[in-house]
């Protein structure tokens, strides 16, 4: 087991805090506020039947287009991220690795899990505001 | 995105701490020490179809009277809050945003999720102590 | 309630990050690592129909017994811990309680609750590193 010395205790805090307030972004449908999350180069990969997004603009697009399939479909979606391990900082980047439930609740119907995830984030720090320059979601099926 | 600077990490930390033990007494139906995180004017909405509770006192009548609909049917529940977010803090006042969820186990049967909820809180310090001044839970439906 | 005052930021975070990294061991299935993450003479009880296992060679025998029951079931397990408390410290234990949710997911089904538990830990450091002293986990019924 990886020691933990050394992982500092504010930033493993403000990592959480981050999470809660970038996808309660995603939550509420905020789309274009989610994507400003990210760098101007970053990659998100959430799908394994998808090609990974990349740079802010082609996320922002992605989303958009993946999003379409709720429009018919007016669920409501929650991400529990759980088990944040923030496993080691390389120069400016800053390397997480946690597990992530969608909780969704559809009118009518009880709440069910969507997915099970593990999710890979690489952070950066942008005029002091955390973003992710990359995130890798790994469903499991 | 709201700057996350200024945020204190030792708060942070002892909203969740605060948070763990005040659920631990509602899951464990010990109402009246539940009813004693409110403050005496608190405020707590937790269900779309009744009036939000006033006064610690008044939160605890409807504590009571809410479980009553649990004697007959002896499940065991579990809040489980996550994705916090510590919002603002207003002079004394702590302003949080988080995501909660209900999973409650019958005899013999399945956990299953019962609600999918967003939750504000407002905090305030009492001899030193946490302690909610209102609750508005927010059930996805 | 019990007060909050004197229960250390760093430590709540360095408990958190070690479940994270402690629980991702045994979802992997490296049984082997993850008894490595208890103390020599420790104890860990996670089934109320199975004995307590003793010593870390107890727990991984115990450990590779009980995931036997897997070995035709390919399921994707992940355990979630949330509202951590850090109880007390006593000496050099550390005295923890937390929820539990275990996710599954099978091949082509959704995933789902498998158990909802309340967890008992008690912590101490070697080398610098946390390990479990005990675990108790008690499965709601």
């Amino acid at each position: 087991m990886t020691t933990t010395t050394g992982i500092r205790t504010d930033l493993y805090v403000e990592v959480q805090q981050y999470y809660a307030r970038q996808m309660r972004l995603l939550d509420s449908r905020d789309l274009a506020a989610y994507a400003d999350t990210f760098t101007e180069d970053a990659v998100f990969a959430h799908s394994a039947d998808r090609e990974p997004a990349r740079t802010r603009a082609g996320i922002l697009q992605d989303l958009v287009e993946f999003h379409r399939r709720f429009e018919t479909d007016p669920m409501r979606r929650r991400h529990h991220f759980t088990m944040l391990d923030v496993v080691f900082c390389d120069g400016d980047e800053i390397h997480t690795v946690f597990y992530a439930l969608v909780v969704i609740t559809r009118p009518g119907a009880r709440s069910e899990i969507r997915a099970s995830c593990v999710v890979t984030d690489v952070l950066v720090r942008e005029n002091g505001e955390l973003r992710n320059k990359s995130r890798i979601v790994e469903i499991d099926t």
